[in-house]
Parts: structure tokens; sequence; C-alpha cells
């Protein structure tokens, strides 16, 4: 058995197609007349950037628009000025086309794998498909074609690129196995896009597995068998029959509203990460948006983005999800978030440190684009405005004094927006969970993010591998910080929801139905399976099991007595 | 006005004294006669461990054992045998005994500046000190010779070294500015021992101002004022007047009990870095040590210190304060403590890392070690144990199952212990603060560490200047959190105290008084004053005052609130 990246759930069972990449290698020769030798090379880019338009647009029916936008990058690649002139450059120097694409891609490939984001470092492998493409194209090589394979195929390769996929023979695909890639990677998400289990990251796979080979690929533990036993393969037919049945049975919640087993009405959104996310969410059928991270704005951004571009991004989110609730968390920057332009000094403690609204009212300026952006925008749909790290009334109070600014600005010039625009908060730090009272009488909302919170409640850095034993929502100390926090913002009436992970763990749900939660945010491929948990319980069941496990005094007992009530 | 480091409290007004250091320049020789140059270099060895020795026995009468005790490092460094054997072997190579010895300790000196620890940086300066005392001698000159002063001096002097100040003309020196040193160098210890102000860090004091001139010395707020204007000396007269008044007021709680208005009684103990602390507690007439950081015990040593090592330093500790309570905490390693031979792993954000019990508790071994010396000294006095960094019972449970090991190691060593020694914990994470009920049921007693627990509820790290304006003992978040640690403690019966700053801080006594702490463990200075503190409020006062704080909303309300309330 070999272990690799759990990148797309699933079981697939089927046989194995290695695909191995063509030999582009090739002996660098001086041409004499370089200006043909550029004929050549704009025609391969001509032809490339054809190709992937088509590709795309077959994509867009096949896997669906987020997926087909991973492609856009490969004509930014292919079309930019840099590159091109940098190509051009070496051929006027004596330069074949085929080396100097070959040199100036990998410039760029080396110059994104070596940068330290990971989001980043994942657009090298789109750099070096590029060139692969191109490259191909000028030796009149075939790059890999998974358009016609055998049925049950499991594809394992080196790396699947984007291109790979946009022509692939999804029915015929059972599984994918590759040598590199995380979770972020394009292969994961087109994998996911595509509903087929996918591991990656699984050392010397090609090698490894020979064409031909029965392969079990398990995309949710992250697993992949060669030649299985007869055991073997009884056990994953029965996991891929419950798998499927359970997506089927899912299915059955589509299109349907969230209600506990006695009818109680609850809210479940979808967190997402940029505006064209907000396509995914509605496609799983959540009700809104609980958290748009705008961070990513800044992000992919190489200096602070305009109040129209912010705006624009925002009213994006705002018209395509017509009315639904959307919260969008102002600028999160700091902790393992870095924005270069930004300049903020490297501390010993990022946590803990100078980030998130902290650093927004700081810089009262550079804040105040974000809020009017995001005030424009509510004049288009139901956005709310979230402030993240609050530790004090103070901040609150702070922020809502610059909208107040921001709002007569608007009105001076004349623009539109919500006048009842709803402000609420992040509970994410212990200093808010035990001033929840004061911030309730203040604040239209609050949403909880476990993930800090659990870290800051128990000292313990989640991505720490040393003291991940800690980080536990399941800790007695973070379960009463929620009871608090949710009672708290309910007394006072205000929506209380979650957004970080645990809001989707079903072994927690029907505790934070007994302690009030009223909205549920999560990934949009956790909403089916959260609503059907939510509809599992009443309030009196969900009472009597929290109140058990509230008497419980470690982490482990509390989620042994979970799992036992599960359903 | 020059600012500098506030090393020693009071106000000093007088006539400057620059003492400027002699010149020990000189042109180095090639003696013939290595024999001969090597004895003059222990000649003026030996009569500096004379001189020095001689310093401090007069130091132990005139100072105090805490401040002579810094003498010992003179004659360490003196006798050092790899200092001796680098000298000696640059004599035989050829070098006259000055260039050896300025050599050999200017390499010394390198090392320990260079050190990022600043208590191992601030041992540079006793190399240096043993340096001159050693040119001096060779060079037959006189090191600048502080015994005979005119009354009302201030002392201007480039740095204070600790052999300046042994025969330091006591009674007239009324202020000390120097250009170098921090608030833990010797100069600052031996200024505060000799309750003589003192600014230290005060840049190119030494040509700035000249012997003759008037000088006003605020060590409490660390300012020097040169030629002051008449209403400036008024004003600062009557400073004078007011800190010595006060200093002798306090004196009146010298040798009492530590009690309430209206004669509750609380426990006063000092918090104490090494065993010679002891008797500095003593000295200012503690009751107890209520803090002893054993991490010290540590970091001053090249590899683990073994069990008798560490059984030495407990029972010396147990010795010393007679039967009087000891609470000694296990080794809280990591986060801004690092020791070299542990090789902990650099961390992102090591204060949430793997540090302190959750460091011990994964080597059980080594911290078996520790436990059993604490036990071992508990034969000797009253010590107790206590756990940093709890977030979980596990953790409490763990240690006493540890604790218990080491008792049946001990019954079978037939080495006797307090078989009921206290086990308990200091509450110092925003998790142990929401356990705390749990906590107190298996705790013998509580120690809030209010440090730490500002820090990681507000999230804002301490020694991060950017969120310094979080880190406050008044946010009402840190308040809630204190007032529920106490009445836990309280109602399951446990003596709660407090080993933080906070513990000291007049403005929050009377609050800490009416939440009910039971303990106040204080630097050892900050005793007296604590216990008049104490002293001046009623149970009733107590209540009403922070039965209105409780209801303000934010930091800045809080602390006006306690400011008008001050006695």
């Amino acid at each position: 058995m070999y272990k690799g990246v759990n990148a797309s759930d699933g079981f697939g069972i089927g046989v194995a197609q290695v695909a191995v990449a063509p030999d582009l290698s090739f002996t660098p020769t001086k041409p004499k007349d370089a200006q043909k030798e550029k004929e050549r090379y704009e025609a391969a880019l001509a032809k490339f950037v054809e190709q992937t338009n088509a590709q795309i647009e077959r994509m867009v029916v096949s896997i669906g628009e987020e997926a087909a936008l991973i492609m856009g990058a490969h004509i930014e690649f292919a079309q930019d000025e840099g590159i091109k002139e940098m190509v051009s450059g070496s051929i006027d120097a004596g330069m074949c086309a085929e080396q100097a694409v070959s040199e100036a891609y990998d410039q760029y490939y080396t110059m994104f794998s070596q940068m330290e984001d990971e989001l980043f470092r994942e657009r090298a492998a789109d750099v070096a498909d590029v060139k692969t493409g191109l490259l191909a194209d000028l030796l009149g090589k075939q790059v890999v074609d998974l358009s016609t394979l055998p049925e049950n195929s499991i594809v394992v390769v080196s790396e699947l690129t984007p291109s790979m996929t946009a022509d692939i023979d999804k029915e015929n695909v059972a599984g994918i196995v590759t040598e590199t890639g995380g979770r972020t990677s394009h292969s994961a998400i087109i994998a996911r896009a595509l509903e087929i289990p996918a591991v990656l990251s699984v050392a010397d796979v090609t090698t490894n597995i020979k064409t031909g080979d029965m392969v079990i690929v398990d995309g949710t533990a992250g697993s992949v068998i060669v030649t299985p036993t007869k055991e073997e393969l009884e056990l994953y037919r029965g996991k891929a029959r419950a798998y499927a049945e359970d997506k089927a049975a899912l299915e059955a919640y589509r299109g349907k509203r969230t209600v506990t087993a006695d009818g109680d009405e609850k809210l479940l959104v979808a967190n997402i990460g940029n505006p064209d996310d907000a396509n995914v969410a509605a496609e799983h059928d959540a009700e809104g948006v609980g958290l748009f991270r705008s961070e990513f704005l800044f992000m992919d951004a190489k200096e602070l983005p305009s109040e129209d571009e912010q705006f624009a991004a925002y009213q994006k989110v705002a018209l395509r999800l017509k009315g639904q609730p959307i919260i969008i968390r102002t600028l999160d920057v700091g902790g393992d978030k870095e924005i270069p332009y930004l300049n903020l000094r490297k501390e010993e403690n990022p946590f803990m440190g100078f980030r998130a609204v902290r650093y927004c009212l700081n810089n009262p300026d550079q804040y105040k684009v974000q809020l009017t952006a995001l005030l424009r925008a509510s004049a288009f749909g139901d956005i709310k405005i979230m402030l993240p790290l609050v530790t004090s009334l103070e901040e609150v109070r702070k922020a809502k004094a610059l909208i107040e600014e921001c709002k007569l600005d608007l009105d001076q010039r004349g623009i539109s927006y919500n006048k009842d625009i709803e402000v609420g908060t992040m509970i994410e730090t212990p200093a808010a969970s035990l001033i929840a009272d004061d911030l309730a009488a203040e604040c239209d909302f609050f949403s909880i993010g476990t993930n800090d919170l659990i870290g800051y409640t128990m000292c313990a850095d989640r991505g720490n591998d040393r003291v991940a034993y800690l980080y536990e929502v399941y800790q007695p100390a973070v379960l009463r910080s929620l009871k608090r926090i949710i009672e708290e913002g309910n007394k006072k009436g205000i929506l209380v929801g979650m957004c970080g992970e645990a809001a989707a763990d079903p072994l927690l749900i029907p505790v934070l139905l007994s302690f009030g939660l009223g909205e549920f945010s999560v990934s949009a491929p956790s909403i089916l399976a959260t609503r059907r948990t939510i509809s599992e319980w009443t309030k009196e069941e969900a009472d009597a099991l929290t109140a058990k496990v509230m008497t419980l005094k470690t982490a482990a007992e509390v989620k042994a007595a979970l799992q036992a009530a599960a359903k």
C-alpha cells in the first residue's frame, strides 16, 4: 500500500493506465534565420492558445466553470509579454526556438517554485505545462492524451496537468494517482470537480505501477493498493458501494430547507475564498455565504487593490448570490498570511502579533478603502461586514465609527449603499469569548472562528505537529467557551454562526444545536452532509447528549461519547 | 534632560563627579624571559583575587550578600583554567603579559557579548572588569576609586563595574549615571542593593556632563537633568522628600502579618529565580516563596543538571526559608526561554508551541529527575510542586502519576520525603481558566500567572511593541478570567495565589481582594508596599469598587476608575 495526499474523496477500483510524458529533449541548434525561428515560435504560440481556448470551452461544459478557469492561467503564461520578449531576445541572440522557450519558461518555473506561499508555488505547474505544450508543438510530439481510455481506468501519471485533464475521458476514469501535487494544486481541484477519487504525491508511482496492474485508489484516506488481495477487493468494493449510496442519499437534501428533526430552521451557508467560489457554493446548494475571506483579493495583487477593484469583486458575489446573505470578513492579514507589499515585520509569535483588525485599525485610510467598497457592494445584495480577531469592545466601536465615516463620504459622492448594513465580529479569541455579552450588545451577528479559537484557548499552534494533540474541539475548555459565546449571543437576540471547520463536524453538530447555534458556515462540499446531520437531531436529543458531554473531563471522553451517540 | 534606563528607584540631587577610567593602553613588547613574564601575570592574578576577596567581605557588610555574590564571578573569570592556559600559552609564544591578558579576555568578552540571552551578555561586563583589574596592576595604574567622594556626589561613569562599587562611598553618593547597562546588569543590581538612584545607558554622558555640574537623577522615571532650573530643583526636592518619607513609612510594615483593614490574613510571598534569591526574599520580609523559577538551574548548566545537583539547589532554599512555604515551578522551557542542550526545534509561534509541561510530560524520564529532586528536598522544608502551562486535566493527572512513581522509587531507595507534598498548577492559559473548577478538584493550589494569561487571553505577545496596547491586566476580558479562576479555586477550598506582576499592582489589589485572592507572590522589593496596600482595604470597600469596575466596558475606563479610588 502506498500513502499519499487525499486530494479527492471516494474509492476507485480499476486497471492502471500509466501515462508517460513524451520525450521532449532536443539538441540546441543555431538557426541562421532568426526571423523564421521567431515565426516558428509564434505559430506554436498561436496554436497553443487556440487549443487551450477550445479546451476551456469543452471544460466549462464537462467540468464546470471553476475548473475551466484554471486554464486561463495557461493563456496568461503563454501570452505574457515578459516571457515573449525573453524568447524573442534569445532567438535574436542566436538560439533556436526550442531552447529559447525552454530557458524562458524554466526561469519562470524556478521563480514560482521557490516562493513561500503554496498558492504561488502551485503556479509553477502551470508554467511547466505551457512549456510542455509549446515544446511538444515545436518538436512535433503529442502530449499525454487521456481522451480515450478503457473502462475503469486508473490514471497513473507523474503530474496531472490541467491540459491533460481538459479532455479526460471522465466516464472511464475510476481514479487518479500522481507523483506530485498537494490538496490545493490544480490537479486536486480538477479531480474534485470531476468527482474522481485521487491520491497525489505518491513517490515513484509511475515506475512502481505498470499499465495493466489492478489498482485501488482510496481518495478519502489517501492510499493506493496495487494488485489487491481478494479480501481487499471485497472490502473496497463495499466501501465504494457505501460511498456511492451515501452520495446519492445526500442528493435527497438538495433544494431543501435546513431544519432539525423537530422543525427548527437553521441557516446553512458556505465559506468561500474568491468571487468564483460563489458559483461552487451555489452548485452545492448553500443558502448564502457565511465567510468570504477577502484577503485573497490582496494576496493575488501586486499592490493594494483599489476601491473600484474591491467593489467589483464584492459586487460580483452579491449579484451571483441574488439576495442570499453574504458575510465578508475584512482583511485578515498577518499570522500565517503574508502579503509582501504591506511590508509587515517578521514577528516572534505572528499569531499573537500585529494582524487582522489590529493592522486595519492602525491603517484607517487603507481600511476605509475596503469598508467603502463593501458598502458600495451592499447596494447589490445582502452583504454584511465581519471583523476578524476582535479582543476588545473598543475595536468594534472604532471599526463602526470608520464605517460611519465611509457612509458620510458615500452620501457626499451620491453613491447608494445599504444604510442598515449589518456589522458583526468573528469570535475567535479567548478575550472575545469572555466579553461575548458586551460584544453582542454592539454587534449585529457573531461568527465563531473555531480554528483560531481552539488554538488560542489551548495555546497550541495548529501548524505545530508537536502540540497537535492539544488542538481539539472536543477539549472541555473549548466546549465551555463555545457554549458561553452562543448563549450570550442568543440572549441579546443576534444570529450566532460558526465558520470554523467544527461547524461541519457531524460529531459536534448535536452539541452546537443544543447550545443554540443559528448558522452553520461550512466548505461547499460539506453543505448537504451538514444539512442531513442537522435534520437527524431533535433539540431534546441534542440537549440530553450535550448535558452528558459537558460533565466529562477530557477530550478523549468527550469524543468517545459523541461517537457512541452519532447517528 | 537625558533619558535612560530606570535601574534603581529614587531621586538624587547633587554635584557631578565624572570618573574617567585610567589609560590602560600599552605598547606590546617581546620579553626574553617567558618564565619571568608568567610570574608577573601570576602575581597580578594573585593580587587581584586577594583584593577581590577582601572587597567581597566588605561588601557583604556594606551592601549585603546578594550584591557581594556578583564579585564571585570576578574570581571565577580570573581563575578560569581555560583563560589561564590561553594567557600562559601566549606568553610562551613570545607575548608580554599585558598583551596575553588583553587578548585572552577580549576573546571571552566577544563571546559573551554576542550571546542572545541578556543574562549571558551581562557577564561580558564582568570579563571586562577582570581584564581592567589585571591590566591596571600589570601597568601599575589605579582603577577608578570611588571610595572617597564629597558629600552629595552624583557619580557619572562610562560603566559602573562591580569592582568600582565594591568600596563605593555609599553615604556620599546621591545618584549614579552610566553610559551602559540594562535593568539586569550588575551595575543595576548593585545600585538597587545600595539603594542609590541610578539611570543607566545614557549616551555620551561622561562627555556631556562635567565634574562640578549640578545634576538631578530621577531613578524612578529614568531621567537625568543637568544644571536644573530653580523650579526643577524645588520640584525634585519635593519628590525626593516624598520618596524618602514613603520609604520610611513602609518600614512600619516590616515584621508584620499581612492583613486587610478588616483583619483578613493573606499570604505575601516572593518570586525568586535562584537559591541565592531566597536571602533577598527574606531580607525584604517575604513570608515564603510563591514562585521559584527552576529553569535558571537548567539555563546556567551545560547539560541536564543531575538529580543530586537539583536536589542541592532545592534543599538550599528549603533550609534557608526554615519552614516557610516554597512553591517550585517545574521546568518552564521553550517560549522565550531557550536551553541549547535540550535541542528544541525553532518554532513559528513558540508561545503556542512545545514548551513547559508539554515538553516535560513528553520527556518523562528527564522530568522524573526533577520531580525526584523536589521530593527529596521536601524532607527539608515546605516545598510544593507547581506545573506550568496546564491546559487540560490530563496533564495534571499525568504529572501526578509521575510523582507517584518517583515516590515509590524513593521508598525503594529508602530516602525520605514529604508524603503529603502539595501539587498545584499555574493558571496561565485560557483553557485552564475555563476548566478551573475541574482543575481545582484535583490540585492542592493555584497560582495565577498573569503575564502569560494576559498575553494568551488577548492574543498579544507581550514582547511585540505593535500589540503592547492590547496587553493590559485592566482589560475586561482579563478581569473576568481572574474572577472566575479565584472563585472556582475558593469554592473547592484550595489556596489561590498570583505570581504574575499584577499581584503587586496597587491599583489592582482591591479587585484581587474582592475576588478572594489568598496569596500574593511579588518581587522581593515589592513586599512591604504590597503589604501596605493590602492593609488599606476592607472587604466591603474592595467589593464596592470591584462591583463598579466589573460593569465597565474598556480597559481605559477600568484603569481610570481604579486610579480614582486608589488610596
